[in-house]
């Protein structure tokens, strides 16, 4: 048993597929805590210029950025030269527990996340550990998840340096404030009736 | 911006979402050490019952067991009721590194895995731990990854108890034994021509 072969493969087609195989047999270097979250999101730490050859493997459409400091240029640049949109979600990466994780910037993330037009899409921070952490742990509770397992999948990730103040904030968080969105997910996943439905959003329904 | 209504949706449809939305509004219980490997692959340790709801949500078509022990009836019938393929390749869990893990088995595995008529498929062992994460590791190779990347996935699923012997297999593993099959996954992911080809199998070109 195994994959053999391509029906109808002329040798026109097959010369192009022979380059694309070349192409693909580099090396790649997916950045550092990478991870698939969910068909069409991902995580990771800081992505830097090793890392974009895998990048392109993902054929993003946007990047949620978790840190309030400026873009770097090169990494703006290669976003830029793919149409990858960029969200910046400005949070103080401060581990002083009186710091409080801002909701407005874990609301308006995950509403870019769940959001079809963005996907597939990549969340990141610097270390891909409390911020990116945080936001999949309540990603993780609009899907129903336990705590345990929410908990467990952010241990996983932050090798050793897990933070009190982002599970409290996980278990405390109100996910009806995203209700809208999870209404959209389901439909998504779901989806009404017999056919699926085309999502619409309110700058569609104003026109 | 946010997603916040569906085109059309007439009264008969949206009492149908409604149905839907209550039975997805039970807290799921994912396995120890689940994770999503990639599109339609995912790993995990051994699901007991408590998981069985969350792992309908995965529309499994297959699972890829990797103990020697026989697979408990209380799961059998599980799989049963929902049509899951169950694939067994009996891995020796034992740490002594002088046990060495079959080549055969990880080769067999991987076949599996990569054969779109199987996905979405789970992988799992006891743990999740290290056999589980060899076959990944071995996978990850297949899609290029670089060791270290490869080696950081795997120590982020033992947390803590990464055996040396499991990643010198992964470092030495030939790739190029299921090379029939990296030509596979790279059709469907890349496509030939400009439209998408169905795969063809053994058995099937065989009549």
């Amino acid at each position: 048993m195994g994959l053999i072969a391509m029906e109808d493969v002329d040798e026109n087609e097959a010369e192009i597929a022979e380059v694309e195989i070349e192409v693909e047999t580099k090396i790649l270097v997916p950045p550092f805590n990478f991870a698939m979250v969910d068909e069409g999101i991902y995580r990771s730490g800081f992505p830097t210029e090793e890392n974009f050859d895998f990048l392109e493997t993902l054929n993003l459409r946007s990047v949620v950025y978790m840190c309030p400091e400026p873009y770097p240029e090169e990494n703006f640049k290669f976003l830029k030269a793919h149409g990858i949109k960029l969200f910046q979600f400005g949070i103080d990466g401060s581990k002083d527990p009186l710091v409080k994780i801002p909701k407005d910037a874990i609301t308006g993330a995950l509403k870019i996340l769940l959001d079809v037009r963005n996907q597939p899409v990549l969340i990141h921070c610097k270390r891909g550990k409390h911020r990116t952490g945080t936001l999949v742990g309540c990603f993780r509770k609009l899907r129903y998840w336990c705590l345990s397992s929410i908990f467990e999948e952010y241990h996983r990730h932050t090798a050793g340096k897990s933070r009190m103040s982002d599970q409290r904030f996980i278990e405390t968080f109100d996910v009806s404030t995203v209700r809208d969105c999870v209404l959209g997910i389901m439909y998504r996943y779901h989806g009404v009736g017999r056919k699926s439905k085309r999502l619409v959003y309110e700058s569609d329904s104003d026109n």
